[in-house]
C-alpha cells in the first residue's frame, strides 16, 4: 500500500483551506490519496465557502489515521486533525493563533514524512507575519523551506549547513533551479561560487532524475551579459561556473553552460508540450530565473524544495489575505503542485 | 516634403544586404521612402541571392540624392552608394574591406540625419571585429551606439559624457529600457545610482512621448529580489531607485515603482494588442531586461537607440556570417525596425 501524500493547511486566515477544498472538489485525479494535515473547523468553512448559494458543502471527512487517507469516499475533504482543534480565526486578519497552527501543521507533516509515514507534503502558503507572531519555535523561520531544512537536519542528526536546499519553480514550459533566493543581488553574486554552483548541479540532477526517470539535460545560465563575452564583462563565468560545471560533466552530469543568460530560458522552454532544448536551467540568482517562469503569467507554476530527505511541493503565491472567504481563489497553482508531488512519489 | 529614412548596409559579409534586399521585395510599407546608404555592388549581389531560380533579381536603383528614394519605383532598391565603390567581399568572412565600409555607411548616414538631410537611420548588423580592423577612426568603437554617440556629441560641440544614451528593447508584446548594458554584473551593480536611474527615466519619457503621442506610463524594475521587501534584502531599491523615481515623479513623468523584478515584466507584457499595465520597463542591468524581451522567441524584436538627436533603430540580431548567401535570412527583425523608425519620425 502507498503512502498517502499530506497537504497541509496554511494560514487559516488565508485562501489555503479554500484552494484545498477546491482542489478535493475539481481535481478528483491530483488529489487522489491525499488528505489535509489541518484543522476540521477551518475546512468546514472553507467548503462552505466554495459551495454556491444552495448547493451542499462537500463533507469533511475526519480521519483516525493519515492511511484512511486512501479509503476516503470521493468528493469529500478527508482532514486529519493536528493537535487541539480551535475556534476560527478571523479570516484576512495576521493572527499568532493561525501562524501558530498554520507552523504546527507543517511540523507535524515534516515529522511523518521523515518517519516515513506519509510519501511527502504540498503546502498552502504560509503568512510570514503570523508564523512570527506566533512565537517559538516558530518565530525562528522565515518561511516552509526553514523550518523543512531544520527538521530535516534535526531528523538526521547533522547541522542545518549540512542539509542544502535549492527552489525549483516549475510551470508547464519551463523548470528553473536557484543558486540562491531571498537575499541582496549583491549578496547573491557573492553566493556564486564553485561550491554553491556544483552543490546545486547535484541537487538538481539528482531531484530531476527521480521525476523525468532519466538524466536530467541541464543548462547552466550565465552570471555576466553574453556569460562574460571571454571575460570582458565579467570574470566569474571563466573563472567560478565553467569549471564548476566541468567536475559536474566530470561525475558523470549532463551539463550544458555558463549559456548566455538572456537566451538561455528561450532554449529551455518548451511550449504546448515540444520539447525544448534542456530539461531545467540553473540560475546564478533568483529573479534570472523567476522573471521568465513568471513572464507569461501561467496560473500553474510550483514551487519545489530540492535537496531534502522528503518530497515537498507548494504552489507559487501567497495567502492571498484580500481573496479569502470570497470563494474566487484560484486552486491551479496548488493541483499543479498537487500533480507534481504525485509524480515525485513515483505515482 | 518629408524626409527619407536611411537603412545603413551593415556588413557587406554577413546577412545586411539580403535582409535589406528582401523588405524592399515583400515589405514596401515598412521601406516606403527608404534608401540603403550602402554600396551598390553589395546589394545587386544580394538581390541576384534572395531570387529564385529563374526569376528576375529586383532591380537597384542609384540615387543621385537621397531625396529621390521617394520617386523610386516600387520594387526596387534604391541604393546611395557611400563612398567610392568597391569590389565585393568575401561572404562570412572578417575583413578590414568590410568593416571599412560598413562603418563609413553609418558615420555617413550618422552625419545626414544630424545635418537635417535624413529623418534617421535604420542599421543592418555591424560585425565588431571587422570594425576594429578597419582601423582609424572605426576601430575606436565597439559598435553603432558608440559611433552614432560620437558623432552626436562632435556635431552638438559637447564631450561624449553629456550625450547619454539608453539601450531599449522591444517586441510587439513588451518594451525596456537598460539603466546599463554591456558590463559585468557587478559593475552593472555600481551603474545603479540616482543620476543615472533619474536620467534613464528622463530618457525613457523623452522618446517613448514621441513614440506613443502621449505620456509613457513608465515601470521600474527593482534590483533586487522583491524590490528588497523593505530593505531586507538590499537597500539600493529604497535608498537610490525610490528617491530617483520620486524625482521624476516631482517633474511630472507617470512612473511606477519599484517593482518587484519578478513580476513587472509580466504585469507590462501586452500580449496579441492586448494593452499591458504599462507602456515600458526600466530594467537595472542587460540580462533583466533582455531574459523577459527575448523569452518567448519572438521573431521581431527591435532596438533603439535612445537620447541622440537623430533617430535609430535596428535589428536585435548580429551579422550570421554562416547564412550570409543562402537566402535564408530572416528579414522580420529589421522590417519592425523599419516600422518602429517609421513611427519614431511621426509617420
Amino acid at each position: 500500500m502507498q503512502l498517502p501524500l499530506a497537504i497541509t493547511l496554511g494560514d487559516p486566515a488565508g485562501i489555503g483551506p479554500e484552494i484545498i477544498a477546491l482542489a478535493f472538489r475539481d481535481a478528483p485525479q491530483a488529489t487522489a490519496g491525499c488528505f489535509v494535515a489541518g484543522d476540521v473547523a477551518s475546512l468546514r468553512r472553507a467548503s462552505a465557502c466554495i459551495a454556491g448559494p444552495g448547493q451542499p458543502a462537500l463533507p469533511v471527512v475526519v480521519l483516525d489515521h493519515p492511511d484512511e487517507a486512501w479509503r476516503a469516499p470521493p468528493r469529500c475533504i478527508p482532514v486529519w486533525q493536528v493537535g487541539a482543534p480551535m475556534p476560527p480565526v478571523t479570516l484576512g486578519q495576521v493572527s499568532a493563533a493561525a501562524g501558530e497552527l498554520a507552523g504546527r501543521c507543517v511540523a507535524w507533516a515534516a515529522d511523518a514524512a521523515l518517519r516515513g509515514e506519509i510519501a511527502g507534503l504540498v503546502t498552502a502558503p504560509l503568512n510570514k507575519q503570523a508564523l512570527s507572531a506566533a512565537g517559538p519555535p516558530y518565530d525562528g523561520f522565515p518561511g516552509h523551506t526553514e523550518l523543512l531544512q531544520a527538521a530535516a537536519a534535526a531528523h538526521a542528526g547533522v547541522p542545518v549547513a549540512q542539509m542544502p536546499v535549492r527552489m525549483m519553480l516549475a510551470n508547464d514550459e519551463l523548470r528553473t533551479v536557484l543558486v540562491s533566493i531571498h537575499v541582496s543581488l549583491r549578496e547573491a553574486l557573492d553566493a556564486v561560487t564553485f561550491d554553491n554552483v556544483l552543490q546545486t548541479l547535484r541537487i538538481t540532477d539528482q531531484s530531476l532524475r527521480r521525476l523525468l526517470g532519466r538524466a536530467p539535460r541541464i543548462a547552466v545560465a550565465g552570471l555576466n551579459p553574453h556569460a562574460g563575452e571571454g571575460g570582458l564583462f565579467g570574470r566569474e563565468d571563466l573563472d567560478v561556473i565553467a569549471p564548476a560545471v566541468a567536475a559536474a560533466r566530470g561525475a558523470g552530469l549532463e551539463v550544458h553552460g555558463p549559456i548566455a543568460p538572456d537566451t538561455v530560458f528561450m532554449r529551455a522552454r518548451a511550449p504546448q508540450g515540444r520539447d525544448g532544448e534542456f530539461d531545467v536551467v540553473v540560475a546564478m540568482y533568483h529573479d534570472q530565473g523567476l522573471i521568465p517562469v513568471k513572464y507569461l503569467g501561467l496560473d500553474q507554476g510550483v514551487n519545489v524544495t530540492l535537496g531534502l530527505p522528503l518530497v515537498r511541493t507548494s504552489p507559487d503565491h501567497g495567502t492571498a489575505f484580500d481573496l479569502a472567504g470570497t470563494g474566487r481563489a484560484d486552486p491551479s497553482s496548488l493541483v499543479a503542485a498537487l500533480r507534481m508531488a504525485q509524480r515525485l512519489v513515483g505515482r
